[in-house]
């Protein structure tokens, strides 16, 4: 698996263990892009020649492609976006205000990263609408019973993900949105941490809106999707506005085009697209459910050998996914992550974009490490001996 | 110049003339998104390895690069987008109504892409402001003392391109400009076929705000920049909300970052923006004014070998950039973009996304040649053989 990654050839001595921030590339992807802006660069759904209408093919085959991924209707329902903060941002912004009324309710749980956290804070603003964050356990994990009781009658909208992303807890989605929909409320799911490490239907999830970015599941930076269901983008207005998405344009009004055009002004990425589906590709040709349960069990390896470190607080349960949050008492994130730096170590320290949650949990950030389908045993045994020695080192322990 | 774009090589016999829709790349683009995802991949802003800051500081010193290639005052300036439809849009959004007033007045040219048209047709109908489209000239150029004159004492908001995508004509910056601010309006300029073409300086044209994308000068798709004022951009709030572009979250309030990462919310398009940084590189070493003459000269060259034919109206005059509009009397555009396509030559056809100015000028589309610093006088001689012959073929002339 590691060898399909130039990564880590270049990186020989690297241990990458910040794949929950962004996933290196295996070669499939960067074959697409050489291939697109060498062979196929054209722009898409303007040109009448040959290179243009074969681009443009290619381009809408993803379209077909993440439909089949996330097990959607149809390729109409997949919109293509800058990347999760975008796709949940469009949401919130058209969809929002049909969702939420003024006076309205919107629920989120308490570990939600900013981007689907404050687009609904803002828009429960805007709409004068009641904003409920929901509690969450020690450990950072969702309190589930508690997110459930929150969704009552009047409850317009829920967001949640699928996955966090400070705990790596998975959320029961189906079950959630089977009480928010018995109570009249749409559903947005943040897939983001997610896709890259089980297999997602939307259909069988319930999901009106799920998003995610395709730099975290071995794609390129600059692109995600956004799935819809069908008849709820029938009532979701425009935000951008420019080349291609429209009908007719006349000095006072303009119309629009139907289906998930209409939601993509201007030239899209379009490389972004192809390469997106070129590592979709990769991803379902080389990564199994053998694979990812092998990822989740060097996950949980860690987490054991990490509860055995004195002074330190895991965060998330055995259930948690590739994320693994910790802190060592008495010494900050921050000096963790650059110790471990030293010894080419690559995690992440910080609030990570989830401050209402490390407001819950009365912390100011942790140490996080993430897995990806190339860490391996020496990985884990690598980090956990730095954590020892950070340890040892920051208490003045010989 | 050519045989540093290997799409020309994998396509040696094709006549690449639709530039203003996409450019080819040069080697040097490609290598920069292979170095970038093989050597230096991290997510930026966020991460406390040194793998993070280094690229950090390669993303952010792109916004300087920006800043200097636009003469810009600051790096402060720039924000990066996905592309000029995408820039213009959060301009439209997030300073629009603050320049804008209920019952205000905005004036755009008869020529504008749709993407500098349709945002402030709908801001004007969220502000119930008076929508002014301006006048062209027969040749799809547009009128410039018409638009001079239609910037009246109440006019809040001009919109303008600096070269315009179907005639190709060059506005007077600086000069609408003076007249916009001396009557208090602020002035918003589509960069897009511009920027590839001739040198630009916000400063001297004292544009409110600039916009381009990457893909259009020789870079990545899926990125671009807005310049904007920097006191301008201290009034204007986000419109996206997510990592990186907060200062504090708290469950019923939130504040923002200062400068233009407030508009940058989530996971940037790192490849794209070090990628347009290569490209913008490349093209400062690479294509000096001498080069740029050229490519004007065979633009011209062009037009006057298309005036020769009979039954052939050229939009655009010798003034006109590197974008050559034309149609054939009695023959559809699309028919001549079929033609010339069976011949190797890739040109387009269509409204360009410029109905408005296609009404004005009673024609559903044109022809469009648009050159690159690619194109030679073969490519030249091959369109007008081309067109010649598909005169003599639509009208069954032996």
């Amino acid at each position: 698996m590691r060898e399909q990654f130039p990564f880590f050839k270049a990186h020989p001595n690297l241990v990458y263990l910040d794949t929950a921030a962004t996933s290196q590339k295996p070669q499939a992807l960067l074959d697409s892009l050489q291939n697109y802006y060498i062979n196929d660069n054209a722009n898409v759904h303007r040109g009448l020649y040959k290179l243009a209408y074969d681009t443009t093919e290619a381009y809408e085959s993803v379209r077909q492609q993440v439909a089949d991924f996330l097990h959607a209707q149809s390729a109409e329902e997949i919109i293509f976006t800058h990347g999760t903060t975008d796709s949940l941002n469009l949401v919130a912004s058209a969809f929002g205000p049909h969702a939420v009324p003024t006076g309205g309710r919107i629920v989120v749980s308490g570990a939600e990263h900013h981007s689907n956290f404050i687009p609904w804070q803002q828009l429960a603003k805007r709409q004068q609408a009641t904003f409920v964050v929901t509690p969450v356990h020690s450990d950072g994990t969702v309190d589930v019973p508690a997110l459930l009781a929150a969704i009552t009658p009047g409850t317009n909208l829920v967001a949640i993900a699928q996955v966090t992303n400070v705990a790596g807890d998975t959320l029961p989605v189906a079950k959630i949105v089977k009480k928010a929909h018995d109570m009249g409320a749409f559903v947005v799911v943040d897939g983001a941490q997610a896709v890259a490490h089980m297999s997602v239907d939307v259909q069988a999830l319930g999901a009106d809106f799920y998003a995610f970015s395709g730099h975290k599941i071995y794609g390129p930076t600059g692109i995600g999707a956004l799935y819809g269901r069908a008849d709820l983008l029938a009532k979701m207005p425009p935000i951008q506005f420019g080349g291609e998405m429209i009908s007719e344009v006349r000095d006072q009004g303009s119309t629009w085009a139907d289906g998930p055009i209409k939601y993509e002004a201007g030239t899209p990425h379009i490389a972004g697209v192809i390469g997106m589906g070129a590592a979709l590709h990769w991803f379902q040709e080389n990564v199994d459910a053998a694979a990812l349960q092998v990822e989740h069990e060097l996950a949980n390896q860690l987490r054991t050998a990490l509860r055995a470190i004195p002074d330190l607080t895991v965060y998330g349960n055995d259930d948690s996914l590739a994320t693994v949050s910790f802190n060592l008492t008495g010494i900050h994130p921050h000096d963790v992550a650059t110790f471990l730096d030293e010894q080419q170590i690559a995690i992440r320290a910080g609030h990570h974009c989830a401050q209402p949650l490390m407001a819950r949990l009365g912390i100011p950030a942790t140490v996080r490490a993430s897995f990806g389908i190339y860490n391996n045993q020496d990985d884990v045994t690598k980090l956990v001996e730095a954590v020892q020695a950070a340890r040892r080192y920051f208490h003045g322990i010989d």
